[in-house]
């Protein structure tokens, strides 16, 4: 017993926030359900978060059923755990609720346009933010989908997502069946600024990235990939700038389309 | 000493995150430095979360000096809280440092379009979460300034940014020097959507706001905004149409200068 609280007064009071510390993507999940009160209260710890003006301009989309998910799947390219995690969070900027308030009394609206779309973005991400670590609180994990904004019109009508509500932000979420090591971060100096931004020289790049590019992870990316470097396998087989180009175009024109682009 | 680790027990087990459950915005705070050791750990807590492809397509810029913070404060409308907390930190997207690394290991990155701006927003605002939650665990207090949106070009001159780094995500951070109550949220169910959307009808609408406009705060704002609803109060006196549209057109023209608008 004196031992149990020693290691509880270590972690409560001397490190990082544990959630924080111990995160990792989680890309295998148990079938095993989220019980609806531990569901709720890490929604709710999204709703703590900072939001403009305390507006609140998200709306989380909070999908379990098996079939909406079995749709959702092929917008995320099929990553097995969008089947296999049984919860599936959009968070979507979303003027619409805002708006119909403000039109019910009386009052006339203009967030339509590119500065709300970051406002309710930013609500959105610090509320996604909240959610994550709430969620490993609870000892589930989750994992972002990055592949939300390439996808949008689809999810959107799956979702049935009105004007002025767009993706900017998904993850999945259940009890982890595999646990991956930690990533590894760039060197703090490398993404932290004293000041004023002083700008990365050769050598700076040289030594941002030494370790990542001498471990042995990316020596065998490397022989995976047939190519020289590990930047050439960013800009040639995860990120091209065809599909960068061609997502870019269909995002813009999606919020475009959705009310957030009066100018 | 039972009692007191009884207490310990609750805060660790049963609840939310000690940090989200609390988080308030702090507009006063002490004068008192944060120390270096710190400031590190806070920083540190902001690379552990999630990033797209772990690109880390985002800079901190952390400015302590008091001059600087003099040159900012009027971005951000000298609200007090600009000087009196001794930390500012400035949330970046950053295409900057990824396409210098990728030019230098003779990769072509094609990241200067939109829906890059959207990824490094993306990373920049989980970062930014991270860090204002580990900095509450450490007993200081931060606000986020939605003004960093309004005078963007001026912040970039005084940080020095380059092309390719956007604000979007501004906060200052110090000792509370007073700790306000929690801001009411609406209601969990007026911002989450189980399965799909579910648009709001009228009775929704009353419904969700009905706790917030009954409230003596909402009384005290109508009275001393002669106004006769709070929408209006947010329409006409916070956040009014042509504000709005000047500040979307020059953020907007903003990213298009600065390296995110190859469409």
């Amino acid at each position: 017993m004196p031992i149990f609280f020693l290691i509880l007064w270590f972690n409560t009071f001397t490190a990082m926030i544990n959630e924080i510390a111990n995160h990792r993507s989680i890309r295998k999940y148990k079938d095993t359900p989220v019980p609806e009160d531990v569901l709720n209260e890490i929604l709710e710890a999204g709703t703590r978060a900072s939001t403009t003006g305390n507006m609140q301009l998200y709306s989380m989309v909070v999908t379990t059923s098996r079939e909406l998910r079995e749709r959702l799947s092929p917008c995320h390219f099929n990553q097995p755990s969008v089947l296999q995690a049984p919860v599936h969070i959009t968070f979507c900027a979303d003027i619409n609720r805002f708006n119909k308030w403000c039109r019910q009394r009386g009052a006339e609206p203009v967030y339509d346009n590119f500065a709300w779309f970051v406002n309710a973005s930013v609500d959105a991400l610090l509320a996604s933010q909240n959610v994550a670590l709430e969620a490993e609180a609870h000892g589930l994990g989750i994992c972002y989908l990055g592949t939300v904004i390439y996808t949008t019109e689809k999810i959107a009508e799956i979702l049935e997502l009105p004007d002025g509500v767009v993706p900017v932000a998904a993850i999945v979420m259940g009890y982890p069946d595999a646990l991956p090591p930690l990533t590894d971060r760039l060197p703090l100096k490398g993404v932290v600024h004293r000041e004023t931004y002083k700008d990365y020289t050769p050598e700076d790049i040289d030594r941002i990235w030494a370790e990542r590019e001498a471990s042995e992870e990316t020596s065998q990316l490397l022989k995976a990939n047939e190519l020289p470097n590990l930047a050439r396998i960013f800009t040639e087989r995860r990120y091209t700038g065809k599909d960068n180009l061609a997502i870019s175009r269909s995002y813009l024109e999606f919020i475009k389309r959705h009310g957030f682009f009066n100018q």
